[in-house]
This record gives C-alpha cells, sequence and structure tokens, in this order.
C-alpha cells in the first residue's frame, strides 16, 4: 500500500522534474525574495525581541543592549544607508530613527541622545506574532503589512500595524530598510 | 564678460562629457527611480488630494468619486496586485485597503461595504506638503518616509507619519505599492 | 484507495502550510522571476522559432512575418527601450537590432533596410533546444547562458552560445531585453 | 572675476535645489544603477586588462595571475553565485566560465585544468576601447551591448562583440555577473 502511496507521489514529482529538463545541473544565483523568506525575517524579528528581553532579564540593560547591537547589525540594513524606521512609540523631533543609534536606543534605552526612549525590548514581552495582510515582493526587494501582536507579562495584548521592507543582501540575507510601525488609529 | 563665463562653464561641462565618450548615440533604457521623481510622484499625490477636494466642492461625491477612480488607478499598483495600504484614519477589521475599492472608499467614502469611510479627501484640505526624512532607492522600486502635513480650511495643519514605496511601471510611472500611514505617537 | 491516497497527500500539504501559519488569505503580489519562468520562456522561443518556420512552409514570407511580428511584441521588450539583441548572423554595420524593425527582418528577412538578412526562422529547423550553463536570478530581472542547438531539416545540428536576460512585465510575463548569441569560436 | 564666476555657478546650483525644496537634508541611499557608472564599470575593465598585462611584462604570469586575481575579485559577481561567463576564445567544452577558476585560467592561463588557454590578459593589449550600442538599466541590475576593441603591439585592432550585466553590490560597486564576448560573425 505504503509502497504504491510513494510511487504516485514520485511519479508526480517526475512529471515537475520533466517540464525542467537537464535543470539539475545548472548553476543558479538568485537574488530574488520568497514569499517563505520574508516570513522567516519576520519570524526571526519576534524572536530577536524576546530574546533581547531575556537577556535584559539575566543580564541588565548591558547584556540586552549587546544582543540588540547584534540583532540591527544582522537584521536592518543601516550598513546599506539610512533605514526608514518609523517606531511605534517615538514622538517629535526624534520620530524617525534613521540611524543606527536611533534604532538601538529605541529598543534598550539608556542613551542619552534620545531622552524618551524606554527601551520597547525591555517592556518583558512574552509572545510576539505576525498577521500579514499582504506582500509585495518587488524581487531583491519585498514588503509586508499587517499586524503584530505583542503580549505582556500580564497576558494583555498590544497590537500596532506593522508595514516592513527588506532587501536582500549579498550575503543572501533579508535586511529590513522600511520599518513602520503604529498604534490602531482610535477614533474620539 | 559674460562670453568667459559661459566658456568656463561650458568647460566644465566638456569634462563631463569626456569621461562618458560617445555616450550621446547610445540607446538607453532604464527602470531605475531617482530621488527627483519619488519627490515628483509625492507631489502629484498632494495636488490629487486637493484636486479631489474641489471636485467634491465643484461636484458632489459623485464628481470627486470619478476623479479619485482616476487617481487610484494611475498613482497606484492595484493593476500589479494587492497594494500594501494602512491610510491615516481606518480601523478594525478595515483596516488595511488592499483592494482598490478599499482605497477609493477610504479617500471619497460613501460605500456600504466600508461603513466608517467619511472620504479623506473631502475634508476641505487647502495645503499639502511632504518633508522626507530618509529616501531608500532600491532600484526599480523605491520607498520615502516622513510627514506629510494637512492644512484645513480653518487654517489648522495635521501632520502625519508616511511611508511610500514605489515601483517603476513599464510605461515609466511610479506607482504606490505601499502606504502606511499614521497620526504620532501620543504618550498618555 | 485513491481516497487514502489523496489524504496522504493532504498531509503533506497540509505540513507544509503549518511553517507558514496564516499565509493562506494572504494577498501576495510578486514580480520576482524563479528558474521555472526561466525555462519556460526559453521553451516558449523555441516553440515560436518552429511556428515561425511552420508558418513560411505554409504561408509564405508573409504569414512568417505576421507571425514573428506577433512573438516578438510579446516575447521581447521593445516596448520598454531599445533591446540589447547581437543575433547569431549579423554583420557590420547592423550587427546589433535594438530595434523591432531591425529583430523582425533578422527572423523573417525581407526588409530593404537590413538587406544581409535571410530569415532566421525560415531555414527549417525541426527541432531547438536549450543547455543552461547557469541562471542568475537578479529579482525581477534574470539571465541565462548556455547553448542552444537548432536542427536543420537534414538533421545537422547548429549549436550556439547564448546569453538572454529577461525583465517581469506589469502582466506578469517575462520579456527578452538582452539576447547575445554566438557561434563557437573556432580556433585556426 | 572669479568670484563672480563661482557665485553664477552657485546660483546655478542653488536653482537646481529648489526643484527639490528641502531634499538637501534628506537622508537618501540608492541601489540603482546610472549609465555613468556603468561606463565607469566598462573602462575599468579595459584598464584592469592593459594592467595585468604589465604586470605580465614586469614580473612574469605570477605577478599577473595575483593582479588578475584581484581584478576578478572586485569586480566579477564570483562571490554572489556563478558568473554568466563566455569568454571570447575559448571551446568546449570548457566555454563557460562560470566560475572563478575558470576566469582566471582565461585571463592568465597557467592552469592544468584548463589546457587550451594561453592567456587572454598577457597578449600585450596596448589599448581597449568600448563602444555601447545601448545600455539597459533594470534598476540595481544593469546590462551594455557593443564593441570592445582591442590594441595589440603591432596597432592592429580585434574588435568582438561584448554583453556585460553588472549588480550593484552592498557596498555600491558594480560587479560583472554576465559577460558574453564574441568575434564577430563571418560568412562564409
Amino acid at each position: 500500500m505504503k509502497k504504491s502511496l510513494s510511487l504516485f507521489c514520485m511519479t508526480a514529482a517526475a512529471l515537475a522534474a520533466a517540464a525542467l529538463p537537464a535543470q539539475a545541473e545548472v548553476a543558479v544565483a538568485t537574488r530574488a525574495i520568497t514569499q517563505a523568506e520574508v516570513v522567516e525575517a519576520q519570524q526571526g524579528w519576534c524572536q530577536a525581541l524576546l530574546d533581547i528581553g531575556a537577556a535584559y532579564t539575566q543580564g541588565g540593560r548591558p547584556a540586552a543592549k549587546a544582543l540588540a547591537e547584534k540583532v540591527i547589525d544582522s537584521a536592518y540594513g543601516y550598513q546599506l544607508g539610512p533605514v526608514l524606521f518609523k517606531p511605534t512609540l517615538t514622538v517629535v523631533p526624534q520620530t524617525f530613527r534613521t540611524t543606527k543609534a536611533g534604532a538601538l536606543s529605541y529598543f534598550v534605552g539608556g542613551d542619552a541622545a534620545f531622552p524618551k526612549d524606554e527601551g520597547f525590548a525591555l517592556k518583558g514581552w512574552t509572545r510576539c506574532e505576525v498577521a500579514n495582510a499582504a506582500i509585495f515582493i518587488a524581487g531583491d526587494s519585498a514588503s509586508s503589512l499587517g499586524n503584530v501582536s505583542f503580549t505582556g507579562k500580564d497576558g494583555k495584548v498590544t497590537t500596532v500595524d506593522k508595514t516592513w521592507s527588506y532587501v536582500k543582501d549579498d550575503a543572501g540575507h533579508l535586511r529590513i530598510v522600511v520599518h513602520h510601525s503604529s498604534l490602531p488609529y482610535a477614533p474620539r
């Protein structure tokens, strides 16, 4: 039984392969972004946020800051130029965090140059979940729009509207070059 | 005097030309986006918003709607797929306007399918200005982040945080594929 | 039997879906090019070449020309600007066919403006096969390099070295924007 | 005099700035490729070819090879994956040089794995000139098609048909990812 089952599915695979004759040996490089890569980058961001919070609990702000710096260096595109980052909770005249220092301060605070930052990653989040509304893949850049929900220690969930845009870097990793986050509009 | 002046500047131009020998006759096609094109698209969006308002004043919602549809068809990318549009004033469960119908309703209202939309373009704006914080040009797509300020009939100015991403279409025009707009965060 | 078979394959699909939670309902647009799309475009080019030859046999040059024009309009990017086309058999001063007229003449001849063109598609090819050496996907553009082999009526095979680059147009179809073809180097 | 001259040209600059109000302070990153960058990359390739030849004259093949390796590392995209390189003078079964080793051998020879390579850069070229027929800029990738003419020690000029495609790397430099070169077709 199982054998004929496998054979059936192999046949389907073989049919697919037949449509791409001799492609197995072709050397292929791709800088295009897939939907799966966007989703993986989003989940990586969420995990990193929780990890920075855990580092804070265990090692205080220095530990959180050290990890946040690593995360920003690997997940954002500040090496490529300004990042179009509008965090959820920033205010005039420091709303936009186009430099790495501004992003770092937003996540972990403690920077006198950004006096209003308390450190978004230090708020004790226990869960971070992404629900995409739409994804637009332009080629070697891609954008997502949707909700991200953060669960606090008290179980309260904060949901934000979030846009991320990524480019694929030379090493094949996605880097955030646009990040616009905002609390839902609350009509008065 | 003027002549030697001109000669000087011509010399500079000639030097530049010398660096690109024989480029004059080269046939060139470009799908890359320039900063100037981004700025022009932003100004076009602002002007269109005011124009829809003026159409409303003169011809009521039908006139406004007819113009808004034209504007969306030419300035947004709904022909290319979902647009990642999070308008300033939308609420759950219709926060995200990934379809043309949702965008149209946001700008001019009057669609029973989107009951909370009053028509953002019908609010009597007299001025619309963009102040960019940063621009990221990925190639044939580009993003901007900054403030857009709307002046009302009473002179009151409403400023929002806004991200736009554009792709260049086959005709060489920019189309908005990401539009995330939000009121500034107001700490309680 | 068939039912359990289906169930098994559905389970596999469900596992894949689980890795991308809630992605099923996400609206996704992609302008990225896949390897399969490149291969499909290559096979389409080969088929079109044979089809133009068949049209010639049946309806003479007028029929071949009419079809070739359709093919060029749908498979090349002359609508987007100059195409970087260096056909296999062209010579100075008309080596490069950056205009649609030049491409059309190369394939079907009969244009006094390109007196040396005999019509490559009219040579009675019976088979056209692509063997890729490498593919580079830049995002919404992609290139392939390899051999294309043409079998003549007498069974003789002519093999050329061929580079194609494609862009994805607004309708989601690949269009050739670079096409460099050459006979193998023959050391004397 | 000189002062008023400077003032005049500054005025021109100010006029240009006025067309992009407030853009001066905007942080801008661009991965788009310009025509000037393509031309500069071409001239860099020509110069590197002559430099490798000069290194050979002065230091023999070891010196030429050391320089060629540097040139390939900085001007080609082998770090990004296979390069679609079809050199002018290669033959079956080593026509396509999709690896760095294959490119290096083509330019400087002396690699037992590529026994027919004599070293194209060691032929004593005294001049290398590019004449573009057309350029297609896809965004952060771009292609050129045209002639490249090499002048030998004896003054004889060899002209080839050449396609190059470039991508812009994370550091903002162009890298060759497609290079198809061929001798002009010679009808018998």
